[in-house]
């Protein structure tokens, strides 16, 4: 832990080649809007025709939401110096109600923009911030309320439609477009999603657009039981590892793979650099807990935290732009004797401080106290509440216990108390939770919270598996998702043992896009299964090509089968390495399909026709075999 | 493809370390049984002691259900070229209901053991085979039926156990044995596994106990809704990778991490006497889909399969001690016309190997028509069935089709008339299910089979993570192992895309003991959650090593944790690499703790009483904070 400037002193641009080269087979394309500055990107898959004896039948292109932002189209001019175009800036700006800002208004942010030793640190195009004029409130849940569509809300209903309203009127897509009947458990899922559809769920406060007006980067997305289901992934240095530079490259390496929204929990020294560079080149919407960075200006003490320091603090990021804030407001004092005899107490970081600061003061938690006075910077910026779980188990045995449930009560006042202000609120959840226990969580919530956005950490569904944590929790994480939670905070394969480097990020990304999709499908998101049945099908027919590039993760697809069959043929071979040329399920139904052609019978009804007149023939001769099913 | 010998050449009795090395901190040991040749072996994790302020606590030992057999007993004298110690021998032949033949029955057998071009690759200490004595039954079914409990069924009780009823009767585990109510929809899960209640799940036919007379070196295990859920491997070499010798090791590394089954689905040209190799050196049950074998004696061609090459094919496998056999009896001709108008048609290999066997003779399926010719083999040698589900879903598109249940149905049927030849069986399952309609397919198989075993691949939730479906099938398979699954059928990451080689057997197998585990769990078994109470409590008190060893894989735990923080003072340190030294939230509870223990509060009800003191002054002041919870 040392005060020298680390990362980024030579300044560089520069990202790795493997977190910008574009999927395969894949283009950005845009969807425009109403507006000539809006318009949405999302990436199509090209598939390759598929060829079979009566010719060549075209397998359509498969648009897929995209998080990578313009990190993976080729056209964008990425500059880590400059950051990304501000999008939002004129919708933010055109709206009237904000004042422009001679600069940072937190004591510490002057303090950083004015000490020259940090020059080396700091990004240099720091724009003036932004705040709401006296006495207006710049939520998108206000304008929600006032009956306003904004650009944002707009951007998120054509992202998260996918073109389903266009596919549905092509031909060609109507067999991929088949799925399920979902089980969504009392969930209210659209058809389409409409601007209006998008407002009236912010309204209500069932989902929320973090979106800082000091942050217009961020492409819009949001966050609702109604919607996909979305996944947050952390970065953050700690006091012993990490640096700058490589937080960015995570950042980006996280978009990637489909990160929705991004925390930064770092907690050296250099925090409010860090976060300048993130936020500048970040697409996502960018949270923090800031009483980490609080705690960071008391040297670690949790006693020495106080109101004015901290509100200082909310100031300080919200004006860099920070979109939402996980606030621990619902550890009150009196819950925390509720957890001294669990097996292991209180295991959120956030929840322990407040906790020491309450008994230390023998005093109410100050950001229930103040908790209003949060609402108004709040609204100021437009930040959105993650209300900290800070009394969440930290293992099995303490799931579902008084302390929590109290806390999540609390969380429940709290929501009524930010939405008075038209403030947007999500709810963090759990943690460690066996799976029979699960859904209580959900129910609970959606009771106590009013159905704001329920936001969880996997959960964890057994304590036994560290190193294999991000697939505990991945278990847990699709059944929560399916019960209604709207965003999934990932866990990696170094949960409880260790900082993840770029592999575990990767892997705790896929294994919660894995969830969320599951999660999609299960309750019957509409066109969810779409991606589902064109890989599949591409597999079916052996178009190896296309069903590595439909998947969450073409390289690695790629990667593990060259590992057994490299050779560029084998790519078009009509076998794979399982089983080897002679003897390949797959080729062996495409004889019986091809045999069953052979004699008119392609079709199920005509083939089963055709089994019928067979029957005819058999039992003349006495062998009854095909009976009607 | 070739015939030329591969592996073994050298006749090696090898095995690498990694497969064999004791696992940290661990020791076998036995609990003895009723007489003196029946020993259960478990592994027993020690623990170190908790040191606190006023003194040292002792942490017991945790016994935990081990699968590695004598591999990871140091005392085990283990030599590959002549196999495991034959537990069973003396049991089997003191029943007196059986006949050593001079050698192999099958034709096949007798074709391999008299070939001298084999030699180098044939396990030279074959015992002569045993069949039933003429009109006798030896299935464990049929003895349960009778009333007998045999060995086989005092194993399984004891090893079921894990010791739970000394430790009940230990206060040092008290704490720990503390758990959740479970929700097992309609299991009959006894406080205690008793001998009895094995003979009695036997007899009824709602578990098997897999064991061969043929296969003496088993260490009897149980599969059945009432158990804990049980986790199925697969090795096989293909026609283009692998060798005998590997099959080996990978059988011995499959037992390692907790493989309770193991199905040996090679196709090559030897599978003959790699399967003997394989058999006399493993200590779970082998499966195999003979089908497979006896495709291999027609040159792949699945017309040209008789009964009668099926029929040697079958006593072939058995007189070598196979425990359980695939047999894809419930495709019906009737059938295959129900799969031509899905994404994926047939994926089972054994499911379009009889498709095309049907639809080229216009004959029913000759493993339907001779279904009590197959019973009359299985109950000779005690081979139990698994009855295919040939027509699995291949997608989520195809999922719950009437194809899957028209077969499940006939399963149903089948399974009646294994039951009335006194045959164990168990009912295979799918394959991909999306989330929402897992459920659907545990019901309904408990219905339609009678509570057979059930027995799934996976299922996976979603089609669209190529190299990530050991996670897409681990969270279906901890649902599906919830809902009343008693076997699930492991997948790797490389499943659909290549060969799994050492590490993705492992990553299969810690994955689907995840969802076996969280499956137990949170069905309320007996004990289940000692283990996870035992990790959270060293996890909270900063016993690293304890932590590691008490894993599912204490090796990768450990080597995650070196990542970051290498030195051996960092295995003690009161703080991990995600926090750094200051800011822990486990150390900051341990402080709250203190905190309170100093005024004489430590416990719950104490602590609250003194929080209520303190409101009283609090209340003179006209803070009021501290009011009841």
């Amino acid at each position: 832990m040392s005060a020298i400037p680390q990362g980024f002193v030579e300044k560089t641009s520069k990202l790795s080649e493997e977190v910008t080269r574009p999927f395969p087979n894949s283009r950005k394309v845009y969807v425009q809007g109403s507006r000539d500055d809006l318009r949405v990107g999302l990436r199509e898959v090209e598939q390759t025709p598929t060829h079979t004896d009566t010719g060549v039948e075209q397998n359509p292109p498969i648009p897929i939401y995209d998080t990578s932002g313009p990190y993976t189209d080729p056209e964008a001019h990425i500059d880590l110096m400059q950051g990304l175009a501000p999008l939002r800036e004129g919708w933010v700006a055109e709206r009237g109600d904000t004042v422009l800002l001679d600069g940072p208004t937190s004591e510490f942010g002057r303090r950083r923009q004015d000490d020259a030793a940090l020059a080396s640190l700091r990004f240099e195009h720091i724009r003036a911030p932004r705040r709401a004029a006296p006495g207006r409130n710049v939520s998108q849940m206000h304008y929600a309320r006032q009956g306003i569509v904004t650009p944002e809300m707009e951007y998120v209903a054509i992202r998260e439609n996918v073109k389903l309203q266009a596919l549905r009127a092509d031909p060609s897509y109507a067999k991929l477009l088949r799925q399920h009947a979902g089980e969504s458990f009392g969930a209210s899922l659209p058809a389409e999603i409409t601007p209006e559809f998008v407002r009236d769920e912010v309204a209500r406060g069932r989902a929320i657009i973090p979106a800082n007006i000091n942050h217009p980067e961020l492409e819009p997305m949001i966050i609702g039981r109604n919607f996909r289901v979305k996944v947050n992934t952390n970065i953050g240095n700690s006091a012993v590892t990490s640096s700058i530079e490589e937080e960015v490259e995570k950042m980006v390496w996280s978009a990637r793979w489909g990160g929705d929204t991004l925390m930064d929990l770092s907690t050296g020294k250099n925090i409010h650099e860090t976060r300048e560079w993130i936020l500048r080149n970040a697409p996502m919407p960018i949270g923090t807990v800031p009483i980490y960075q609080a705690l960071e200006k008391v040297d670690g003490k949790p006693e020495d935290l106080t109101w004015e320091l901290f509100r200082d603090t909310l100031i300080e990021q919200a004006e860099q732009g920070v979109d939402y804030f996980t606030i621990h407001a619902g550890v009150r004092l009196q819950y925390v004797p509720l957890t001294a005899d669990r097996v292991t107490g209180i295991v959120s970081r956030g929840g322990s401080i407040m906790a020491k600061w309450c008994l230390s003061h023998h005093q109410e938690n100050f950001l229930y106290t103040h908790f209003e006075d949060i609402c108004e910077i709040m609204k100021a910026y437009d930040v959105s509440f993650s209300l900290g779980d800070g009394l969440r188990p930290g293992c099995l045995a303490d799931a579902n216990d008084r302390a929590q449930f109290a806390e999540l009560e609390t969380l429940g006042e709290l929501t009524k108390t930010a939405w008075a202000h038209d403030v947007q609120v999500m709810i963090e959840g759990p943690g460690h939770v066996p799976l029979q226990k699960i859904k209580e969580n959900m129910d609970k919530e959606l009771v106590d919270c009013f159905e704001a956005p329920f936001y969880t950490l996997g959960p964890l569904v057994t304590d036994i598996a560290p190193g294999y944590d991000h697939i505990t929790s991945g278990i847990g994480a699709a059944n929560i998702g399916w019960y209604g939670t709207a965003m999934l905070c990932y866990v990696t394969p170094k949960e409880h043992l260790g900082l993840p480097n770029k592999q575990d990020v990767r892997d705790g990304i896929i294994t919660y896009k894995i969830a969320a999709h599951a999660a999609d499908v299960a309750k019957g998101f509409p066109g969810a299964q779409m991606r589902d049945n064109a890989l599949s099908k591409a597999r079916f027919e052996f178009r190896w090509e296309d069903q590595f590039n439909l998947g969450l993760d073409p390289e690695r697809a790629r990667e593990y089968h060259d590992e057994t069959m490299p050779k560029q043929a084998h790519k078009v071979a009509h076998f794979c390495s399982m089983c080897g040329p002679n003897f390949c399920s797959m080729k062996i139904t495409q004889d019986v399909r091809d045999y069953a052609a052979k004699q008119g019978l392609t079709e199920d009804e005509a083939l089963r026709k055709g089994m019928e007149e067979k029957a005819v023939e058999f039992v003349k001769t006495g062998v009854e075999i095909y009976k009607a099913v």
